[in-house]
């Protein structure tokens, strides 16, 4: 018999820090919503591919409010172990005394667990999630000799940005594989003015203008800019304006000065924001 | 005297965890069930090749409710060490107290041991199951100057996908020639739709088209390809047609967007679902 | 619900060490007071962008002295890990005991957190701050399974010195887009002048002198020189000259031994000083 | 004066563990034996030299039960430490208490030590050796500033695949040079045969088939294959036909999947199998 | 309010270690001791510069003694970390107790910390004193979030040799440019005969030949040899000789042998050396 | 005041590991021994140098033996740090104890510490010696911020084989200067026969075979050769004629399969033997 995590029904103190009380703001695009539904009622492992500042995070955090599950979020980077994910042992005053990492308090508790970026990890907390993504649901506590079924409510999220992949930095196709995909964009611009508008609180007609200064820069991708400006940004100057800064100030500091140190793109940049302004 | 072992017909509580207790649903595909029964009966080493997603972990479980032995599983990573395996000491109130690590357990207590990927695995691991996969059958325990002698029932298994090797990462001829090999691929289309039928809960035609769809996959293996579709990307994609998305979306959803970035790569998949629908 | 952080008003004797309690000298050059305040306004994380020795630290602590935070400096290097800057346990003589990182104590207290030259830190330090520079505004202490969020007082600032960066340490894209960026670059000569003369305690016209000579010295710049005198290395050369050394003795000491070991380079440089002599 | 080892009549209960009690069937193939037993009788560090699965481990295990002495042995990899030979020392209720490692149990017991494939080894442990194996035959325990003087009857035995030597893995010219070194290959047909039919329980007929076609993969060694079939896996081959299955399939698993992924070679390999059959 | 450190005039026992009672012997070659002496009325870190065993480590042991100072020395290597400069926590009987390092010791006492080599430490130890070497004057010990400011005698100086860096080991710009730099060299051949006669105790000639057989030796720099003799080379064959070796023998052990293992240039040094006795 | 080392004269029984109590043999061949008495009298640092297995240790045991010091012998190696050289903080019941490492040891108490193929360390093993290699004379044990003046009878002595530096593995310049260095090589025919007969207890006309045998393989060096025949080679061949193997076996087993793995060399090697029997 594997061993027990919380029934459904109770209520799990550990997990307070981690429910989100009040609904986030997103604005739908697509069928997105619908499909995690429909994966989540199986259970299945989701994927959430698009670029950085498009709003992954907020539609987990929208969908962990919806289903009303607690989110685990875990920032993953290089430096991750597997027992940074699932636990280890600590010394108290009587011993060793083992404390569940973010991925084991999900399982065990039924918490949606969102691991962002998970491709940069190291390859051991990828490979520690495939018994959670296949029909099995279990996590092996290897140091505890302990098989933990996972909670009937879990599931697992993660974020994978196919613009930042390398030949050295990849899912293996074995972890690939395991989950449903969705794909994330920039959103139409009545709608990412909308999100600006809601977001910064700035007025429509200067929401509109950073969407079409949004644009403009997404243009120069590939063309000396690594990625234009995002959703993020936009939100960022409109912050800065309704501050009390100029627009054209605004843009430099938050849509120009932060992706480059090249002075020909810098002008480029500029030269593309006056224009629109 | 070696260490003694816990006699054939004991029950140990400590591997209630590993013991599958309902038979996992396994359609035999070819003489794989005998043969891994032959080298059980000789305590062989066995290595399951084939590609991911084809089956090998579900033949294992299966096999080990069959002959009713206790599995002990470990997923491989490149960060895992001969401790994680054989086991290490912690500290305790009273002092250090060694803790078996799960190929200890299994050695011990006469379970099999399967050890998915351990090609992943840095090469101290496959050093260490050495002295367990000849005839000498022990684990020297270094750490503790104990030599384990293998429970008669222990049998050590292990994964090995041929398409993953590289000359950094391969498991050495002196390892390899160890293990009777047995050789798995994606089932033959009519039981593959058997199988989705049965896992996914779809209708005939629907798992007909699914498999259909997969074929077309992986012949473009290799063409820009990694890996085609693999049996359980099709249950994955049967669940959420189950769950009430449309098949052309769950095909997206499930078997396109995990495994390619590219965009021509998507728009021939996408066409090649079209043409199966 | 998160863990409390202190409340706004409340005193806190943890960061005594950490208040700026005399103005520190800064000659503004520009809008950036201005900048900076509207980004600390809304919380918006600020990324100082600019050669060494320009004044960013200097300016990162006239700010928190005009804003009247604490500020919490961490200088980063290549060693540097995420427990570095967010806690780690300790062990006791009652057990691990959890001791904040510096990052940790300034979100909780609501100071100031400025990371000096952030791109040298391994990548999970950079990972480590993305829940703290959206909307979210949290710091998982993930070893503590605890959601910290950040104090309302609290801002991030980053220094980032564009010539410094290269393919392989270079902040990600997903990053970046995170901040409002502040370039900084060389005082004008008037101003440059009276801060030497402010600093070191020189008389005008040998200020002047060093000015001149530093932008002689900075038009070698990619001719064989990494990078030109800085206004600290004036200020050094000034603090020799007021203790009695003579002036081409200073420059020789201060402003050309220290950045150039190739003897072409150095009589270049000191001819270049002995014509402003 | 140095730390005393065990007397040479002396029993050492700690060495029950390794203690050869059943004589282990080894078929002679050269002077081999007279060799060890000269090299024995001068204490002299003996390098045992040939492929893999080819009688090495079971020829040392032999002679320690021919000459009655305990038999450590160490299977090395790129991750063993010298002080996982040494020994270490571990945290007790009591304070830091020394462990011996294998070796140091070997040279104070008077065992011989066998070290398996040290060049896979990190250098420190072949260094370590190094007073071992010349006139001094002492240990240094620098954790312990105490110099181990071996005990009389202590030998050092390597094993050494020169196949696998690189110029990044190789032994040093200082370390070769203090061993005398025995090489191994294949026996002879008929000595191998005879192995076969004693260790798989096979009739003649069959075991002469499965030398055949040993002999005929070991020439396409070279050509495609890193290794031909060793005499481990004719022996595998035997005991899956006792154990019921056909000698063809049998060939397939023990001789052909295990070393092989390419599919022309797999051909190959079953076409030379035929032929035999 | 910044830690206390120790007050001007206080006598701290734990710095005994470190002073320097008897004046060592420094034969003055220019204007370094006045530079050194303006340098420290303005605390002002120093970098000094110049070929190995030229006597920059005398010239600070002087300049310590001389200013009444502690010296604090520290080899650096590039296995130093800033903990080891810094300081660390113990585990004690009473838990963990911090022990300051040799850094931090100087900076609270006031002493003098000179980093021998620091270029060959990891870039940690070198971010570490940015803060001690700007005008703030503070040590961060992050792991006790306290800030240290420096006692007001300390000074911090470092050597530096221009002919060992490399791309991958240099110093950054933005630590270089705290420092004013003293170059240092051989000197002049009265001055370095004067100093071989003061250490070796060989008659004046004796050392004007070494002198000369150096000089030879410093012509062949980057002809195959890497550095030509240092004055401490002159002073052990000077030893060497007092210690009644003949002055060939003397010059073969102490000025040939140690810098080249090639016959050649052995045979050019030798011969230079014939042509000087 | 530096901490106090044991006086000249006290007996210190934690070295009586470390005496040698009886006189080693060794064979002079040259100005060695007296070069070595004059060092040792200026306490001067003694580099050995010469290839492997001709004699280096054996000549600093018998110096030691000579001069009366115990003899602190490391051999070190790749993974070897400062802390295994000086000591380091242990876990004791009582908290952290310092143990002294093998170096501080010889330095405390007047040994002559022998650091055999110091140039496989790592660089900060290197560095620690270099304030105990100048006129200062001092070990600083920095983590226990003491500096330890050396034993007026302490002496440092290093081996280094010039055929095995590389780019990436020499000493540098500053360490190389210190040292007064000795040249060794094989000793003449007659006296390497006089050697073989001493140690091997073999006749003189099979001695003087080996020497014949010996000088051919040593004229293959460079020739598919690392390194020729050591005596210490022909020694252990002469163990196993006296152990009653024939000449030619003894010459096969002890001096051509250790060098080589090459099948022409190894038909080159048993002609030269052949030839001189």
């Amino acid at each position: 018999m594997h061993s027990t995590s919380g029934a459904k029904s109770a209520h799990n103190p550990a997990l307070d820090d981690f429910r989100i009380i009040q609904e986030p703001y997103y604005r739908s695009v697509g069928h997105e919503v619908a499909l995690f539904e429909a994966a989540y009622g199986a259970r299945m492992p989701v994927m959430l591919k698009g670029p950085t500042g498009c709003g992954k995070t907020r539609f987990v955090e929208h969908m962990a409010w919806r289903l009303k599950r607690p989110l685990v979020t875990v920032s993953c980077h290089e430096d991750m172990t597997a027992s940074d994910l699932v636990g280890r042992y600590l010394l108290d005053a009587d011993g060793t005394v083992w404390h569940d990492g973010p991925l084991t308090l999900a399982v065990r508790s039924g918490a949606i667990c969102y691991l962002d970026e998970i491709v940069e990890a190291r390859q051991d907390t990828t490979v520690v999630i495939h018994s959670l993504t296949d029909d099995r649901r279990i996590l092996p506590l290897e140091k505890k000799n302990e098989v933990l079924k996972a909670h009937p409510d879990f599931q697992l999220v993660i974020s994978y940005n196919p613009g930042y992949q390398s030949v050295l930095k990849d899912l293996k196709e074995s972890t690939k594989q395991r989950f449903a995909a969705i794909a994330f964009t920039y959103p139409d611009a009545a709608i990412e003015a909308e999100i600006v508008v809601s977001e910064a609180g700035v007025k429509r007609p200067v929401a509109e203008t950073l969407v079409r200064i949004a644009q403009r820069s997404r243009n120069l991708k590939g063309h000396g800019l690594e990625e234009g400006a995002s959703t993020r940004m936009l939100i960022n100057a409109g912050h800065l304006v309704a501050g009390g800064i100029t627009l054209d100030q605004a843009c430099e500091v938050a849509l120009v000065l932060p992706i480059t140190d090249d002075a020909d793109m810098r002008d480029a940049l500029t030269a593309a924001i006056a224009a629109c302004l």
